[in-house]
């Protein structure tokens, strides 16, 4: 097969009757505008709305979801066009495509490939399967469309048919791109900054202190104390309201939560300000800002996401080399029932908290997610997110958090993703993956077909919209 | 779709020869007798057989499993029924029921749903799917029916075809309503009381030392020293014996288990009596009682039954507020075949002792559960538990516990509940996803058809009446 | 139905259209040769040639994945033909085999019964099922084959189409049997060595000192220092691969990885010589060690297998009676990620070094093997080993490893049997599993099925042969 021909029917099941009830559901929201509530495309991307420059940069070397596969093939990161110790890679962008079109066969079966399939087909218009022979071909045809208007950021932003986006962004950040869009006529879409506080968290980082006079600068508030952090990121959190934020972002390796006294985490302050703070003072401390992030967002209703698990920089000397984000942050087991009972004591009924569960690692869908967004109204069990953001891992979630949350209780579809052009690809994945469970609960009689359709709308629009409060 | 009409098929495969499988194998069940080895149903319930006195009462303010998600989707414990810190609700059962109609949606694709389809159908008649317009009228009709004779707890057992119904009851207990129905020449059917002696095994729980008086009291024993309280339990294992009891049940949240000497065992002992008990001295107390029960069972030959792994009263407030099992027990994650070396070792091969393993981390099924029962004589897998007594769940049970244990290791289904019009549609539940699950294998050429026919009548019948001794 | 006719579509998937391709993708690979680089067969067994003495002691006796089971339904060790602390067992082979016989149903939906069909069919060319009633006749069968040429060790091996067969070997061992069989111009098969080192890794066990002065003889090397071991083991290594072997394996409870300084290694070395080391200590060697064995892999290019988390000899009483590898060896949970790290920051990105990873607990397949074998380039995600090694576990693994490390990141097929006879219907069993799987893709348009044929042909060939560097 050399076509490359996306089926109409793919992730549908088997069965000719249950593949039916697929298409239908389907049919209801394949043209349903995107709701993209948490991914991190910049903003500036859509501002300044300039021609990408080529096919490798856009598709490639950004990705790590690409890249890291072509490592563990054994293609070095910097013939890949990342910078080695700040030094750029001599690869040209040709040479990037082929090593991605030479390793075509070793993405079967992922979801990379399958979102190149139809990414490259639907938004780039190509025809022919990625191979070594045809990779300069490829790679021409796409330079060349990246080239005209229609392929510019705000031109696909339209075509994709995205009525929002949320982006990831510092609290220092002045959110001037957000500004200048969203005070832009000739631009309709609604481009939304979140809230990721996650260096603030940690006084045993290399960052933190720079990151606390970002902040000062940027709130105008003094952080060389607690109490000051704490009000200049609460004098953040409402500058990101104004710009129309509506959620904020938190990673951890583990999600325990536990407050501390003012005065304890004062002196945990001063300490690592003069270096003076122990390994167990920095854990408390992290424990106590998530505490207080769950305790803000109890305040304040920007919805909180939490993503917990994943062991960030696993391989340091690709770290030093290439950076953070390069394809080595690696899952670890996730536990949240018995760490977030103090976050969800105090604020788990409370009408204006709202806690979105993201984890790496499955075993927590049956187990605790689904439980607790089975009970806390606050809680909702969120999309299979990075390494399990594919068709059998979202059919394995349905499977395993629906049992005691349903539907209802979900997120909705979140894409997390830095590829702008496989925004569609990923929604239209998840929209079949969707159809599909529910086409099984409609053929195993669980579930009405016009049950199933309602459920299938709701998950596209109604929940995301209503989940994170768009 | 506002006809409620349970399709006869349910749970059934989609492809059509091997739903004409899984049809002919729940055939052989469908109406075999209900054999239900544990389960809280109240005795007196039966010995009493007066109506039900409303709906709601009977099916919704009872039944954690339907408040938890009502309550997850907003609405508050007390406006379900529940009594707020004593103080009852001012809810009508006619308001309770409309909350549980209005979000009727918000169950789909839940055990729930499925088990409400089939009771709401096949016990009360009820023809219209529940919805705020829907509610009073289905109120009323189920209404009308409870104070019919027919509706009487005595009825329904007869027309469920219940043979075996086991409560769970405290050592302490007079088991008068087992003894009374036992001797009630109009009722054929067996209510097996259930030993539960959870209270007595935490000595630094609150409600410890009034257990001990109670038992003390019931056999008549002193058990202000650890050897009163081994040999008051031992007293009362007999009396339940004597009553029908082939079995214990125990919770724990991690299944330790270490014997002390009867010397450490009674200093902790009076320490928790005289208030100066450490937490160190009480775990060691916990898990030396652990390993007396299953030593107990050895000597005696109640089935123990071990449930592992929830974290009780997880949050607060409303443990305060609407007390225990009020839907906030949440699952942690579970470990077995460490924690129970010392009792395998001890009593695995014991002829007389058997051990049926439950667990909500559904992990451990193909790593812990399925491998333990595959070698201990004394070990059998237990059916899926809780918030994994599902379709989905038990297909995903049967698929990681056979390949190490076979059919015969497991326990046969358990409904584990205190919904008791529930009955009939969990085990129905079970018989027809015990079906399609031997109808895959049928269909994969694994089992031939005449065998799997052999297997869900065992599975139904033969199996549990064996593993728990009935 | 008393004949006993293994289906010839086995395992494909109910959908006519999706077993039409299951089939066809089967039949690229169903007569390929077998490469088995990893199994437990004594080479002896091809050098001697002798005829298999009896049925039982062929193919019930020494394995424990039937022993197990039969264990597990209440037939003592003893009876199945295992000698009772050095005491051989009374049982004739025909009273084993009725024992076998007469737990046949107990087997149903078991690999273990899965296995049996097509080797009693296809090996022995027996056409009844057994049970109680045909057992003496199945078993006369059998043993009247066994006394044939044709069913000797060689004629078998070349009628199973064995290319390569890896055995499993003490680096004490002279490998004698491995170079009679490579000079032997009668014999064309592959019979490598693979070098297991466990038992230098614990200074806390007991037989640790005796290994050490065979593996000193046999290095010609004093091993009474640390520095010592470590040189007997390289010299051993490299006589391995003199002699064949491309792989080692070694077995740890956690894989946990700290290099010690050899002064402190020395040291601990010196204090377990002398019976004063601590638990500390011999934690620290081992940890030490593993460390070691993989730094040798990165320099001499052995393939390393890693079989973390099996708690062995679970049941001491069964121990002290029975030996080792008696059924009640059994899973705990497994790490990778973490404890792994060390390893890969130093050898991961070695082009020499190559790990390849084991589990019997499930969870870690989409959360830590998959995403580890999706960076990593020396790391590969080893096939599903002992307790998982089934149909309904391929699946899992297939579809939970996939998404992060595609198919040319897995290990292929290993059997790790002891019983030879039940290496083909094994990888037969692996062939129709993979067959099935990629038949899901096909027919979900995930894969198209001429790149489905050409990866099961790599799986099958290709990709083995690569990962263990046959």
């Amino acid at each position: 097969m050399t076509q490359l021909t996306p089926n109409p029917d793919r992730l549908f099941p088997a069965d000719p009757a249950e593949r039916d009830i697929a298409r239908r559901l389907y049919a209801e929201v394949a043209t349903a505008p995107i709701l993209s509530p948490h991914g991190h495309v910049d903003a500036n991307l859509l501002l300044e709305n300039e021609a990408f420059r080529d096919p490798a940069e856009l598709l490639i070397t950004p990705d790590h979801y690409v890249t890291r596969l072509l490592h563990a093939h054994g293609v070095p990161l910097g013939e890949l066009g990342l910078a080695d110790r700040g030094v750029p890679s001599s690869a040209s962008g040709a040479d990037i495509w082929r090593h991605f079109s030479s390793h075509w066969s070793d993405f079967a079966g992922t979801p990379v490939r399958y979102w190149f399939e139809t990414e490259l087909h639907d938004v780039f218009g190509i025809t022919e399967v990625p191979s070594v022979e045809s990779s300069d071909r490829i790679y021409a045809q796409i330079a060349e469309r990246l080239a005209r208007p229609e392929w510019r950021p705000r031109a696909l932003f339209e075509r994709f048919n995205i009525e929002v986006l949320a982006t990831t962004d510092d609290p220092a950040d002045s959110l001037d791109a957000h500004r200048a869009l969203a005070a832009d006529p000739t631009f309709a879409g609604r481009v939304l900054p979140t809230f990721r506080a996650d260096r603030y968290m940690d006084p045993g980082a290399a960052g933190w202190r720079d990151a606390l006079t970002a902040l000062a600068d940027a709130a105008d508030i003094d952080t060389g104390t607690y109490a000051g952090l704490i009000a200049a990121l609460k004098n953040r959190r409402e500058y990101f309201i104004a710009h129309g934020a509506t959620a904020t972002d938190t990673g951890v390796l583990e999600p325990t939560a536990e407050p501390l006294t003012t005065a304890e985490a004062e002196r945990i302050h001063a300490a690592a300000l003069a270096g003076t703070a122990s390994e167990a003072d920095t854990l408390a401390y992290r424990r106590n800002m998530l505490y207080r992030y769950a305790e803000m967002a109890a305040e304040d209703g920007l919805v909180m996401q939490l993503h917990p698990g994943v062991i960030r920089g696993h391989h340091a000397p690709t770290l030093e080399r290439f950076g953070p984000d390069t394809g080595h942050d690696l899952p670890d087991q996730a536990s949240f029932t018995r760490p977030l009972r103090r976050i969800l004591q105090d604020f788990g009924t409370n009408e204006t908290f709202r806690l979105v569960l993201f984890t790496v690692d499955e075993t927590v869908f049956s187990r605790e997610i689904g439980p607790l967004a089975g009970f806390y109204p606050s809680v909702f069990a969120g999309a299979p997110w990075w390494f399990i953001d594919t068709p059998a891992a979202i059919a394995r979630y349905r499977s395993a958090v629906t049992d005691s949350a349903g539907f209802a209780k979900t997120s909705g579809f979140i894409d997390d993703t830095r590829a702008f052009c496989s925004i569609p690809a990923r929604h239209d994945m998840s929209r079949r993956a969707d159809a599909a469970f529910l086409a099984g609960l409609v053929t195993t009689h669980q579930l009405g077909e016009d049950e199933a359709a309602v459920i299938i709308r709701d998950l596209t629009d109604r929940i995301p919209r209503s989940v994170f409060r768009l």
